[in-house]
């Protein structure tokens, strides 16, 4: 009898680098690919190319890129068995779009929701913005992964690039991409922001993965409670105060302070103290590790041309055979 | 006094390789370029990424890129003072089509000829076909031209891509793209068909650039004449013969068929005798150097490559400069 090693799943995770990361983030993104580093073979990319359709200031665009790249390895990716990289660094994805792009119906794209997002707010789109999904599809295709995780927000852009890897095997008559499937994690929380509504730095209530604890204080203290007095009985469940607790702390110390709440004595106030409190032992080691790293740019540049080195070598194989398929010269990536 | 070199202007001309290259293709494209070749430090490519749109068959694809090199090069082409080259060997213009994308409104392709034209015929338009005035942009401002010379039908994607170096410059509030100039030949020959109508591919109404003579006479056959007498007098002008006869024979002998015709005694069948002679003429010096190229294609190759490298040369300072607008790392070319 043989042993086999398994070979692991190769799972590709692409985050925009879109400024301060916060906790929402963290939680939903972050922290779940993380978890799984061990028995997966990690691909995660700052997808800094991406950026551009809202964005074109160098200073802001490299900082946003180290920032992200400093949180990555702040919350634990092991840079030595998983492959990190920023996308701009293997600008051949582009080349890949364009292939794409040629079987591609354009009825496809115009189903994308941040297109039609777009165009229903009455926002000028721009070409890139309804591109952007073969950009995508390229990203994920390029590298061959079984599996990329997403949320359920996100499945039609993996379900996009299926369709698109189906096009163009047809189209060449050869089985180039390897189909990737969407892996939705159905546990995946929806963290709420300080007003209640999801985290996110499009509703401007969001709590910094690096905030510092005054800073955390302030956020928290603005977090609208309702106005019952110290001595009645206060349910900790479905608040704003509740559900980030309820994210952040441990589920004996959520169970605590719902009792002592329940009992009546307990002021919203000292609840957010404690709240308060419970951020800061959540952030602080990440923001510790965070505030060394982000100190040190060039150690961070390293990291990522690493990353570059191997990325091009996993790619390398797939861009090969493209041109190959068309009887294009072999080129340099 | 010290005398100074005129600096030359730059001008771009890329042709799609779209099979076999027909007399329209050469007296409106080909032979105007190579006329000026001397004046102009000029810059040749064969868009084959553009071939795409249309076509994924591997050999198909490589014979017409070989085709149009060795057509270039019977048509006289000098490599040694003019870049030429295919488009897929320098593939970081897809990198720029992108960053061109971002500043591009959705609205300015979607009045583009060849997109509405698709729409309006109910192609299923893909992507590529929408996208491809942007790649077609990203060719010409790479490399920096000052004119684009062109026919009629195409000013609009000169325009395009002028439109887009302008929001460029603006939006990153740098000169980094010059705004090149349609150069439109005013006299730009209208080269008629075997129907009468503009020689086209798309009508199916052409004579291949090298075609032979038993070929040729068979295509000229073809062409419908009046039915009047041998001896009844008949006008050359307006004629499908006499127009086709007008752009290939020298003017003094379109003049003398022309009095003889109008003589009488002459008939259509010796008119079409005279065409094929005019014909053989004009193509046999280019078919015979082009047959003799086609059959070395290691040689075509090997043209082509080294214009890759001076191609590659020409666009790396803009390739740089746009990397570091947007404080991405350098990237080799």
């Amino acid at each position: 009898m043989i042993w086999q090693m398994a070979k692991k799943i190769r799972s590709l995770t692409g985050l925009r680098a879109t400024g301060a990361q916060h906790i929402g983030n963290y939680l939903a993104s972050i922290k779940p690919a993380i978890e799984v580093q061990n028995s997966r073979e990690g691909i995660y990319f700052i997808a800094d190319l991406h950026s551009l359709t809202d964005l074109k200031d160098r200073e802001l665009l490299r900082r946003n890129t180290l920032s992200l790249a400093a949180l990555w390895l702040a919350a634990g990716l092991d840079v030595e068995t998983q492959i990190f990289f920023r996308q701009s660094d293997v600008p051949i994805v582009a080349e890949v779009a364009w292939y794409l792009a040629s079987v591609t119906g354009f009825g496809l794209l115009e189903k994308a929701h941040a297109y039609k997002d777009a165009v229903a707010n009455g926002r000028d789109a721009t070409v890139a913005l309804f591109y952007y999904p073969v950009l995508m599809a390229a990203d994920i295709l390029l590298y061959q992964p079984d599996e990329v995780p997403v949320g359920k927000d996100q499945i039609q852009h993996v379900e996009m690039a299926r369709d698109m890897a189906l096009s163009f095997n047809a189209a060449v008559q050869k089985e180039i991409f390897k189909l990737p499937k969407a892996k939705v994690d159905e546990n995946r929380m929806i963290i709420p922001g300080l007003d209640g509504r999801k985290m996110s730095k499009s509703y401007n209530n969001t709590i910094a993965i690096c905030a510092e604890r005054n800073e955390i204080k302030k956020l928290v203290a603005s977090i609208a409670t309702d106005s019952s007095k110290i001595e009645e009985p206060k349910k900790l469940e479905s608040t704003i105060i509740g559900e980030l607790f309820r994210v952040i702390a441990t589920p004996e110390k959520f169970e605590d302070l719902k009792v002592r709440l329940a009992k009546g004595g307990v002021g919203w106030g000292h609840a957010k103290e404690e709240l308060v409190e419970a951020l800061e032992s959540f952030i602080a080691p990440i923001r510790t590790r965070y505030n060394e790293l982000i100190s040190k740019p060039d150690y961070l540049y390293g990291i990522l041309e690493s990353g570059r080195d191997r990325a091009k070598a996993l790619a390398a194989p797939t861009l090969s055979l493209l041109r190959e398929t068309f009887g294009f010269s072999p080129s340099k990536i």
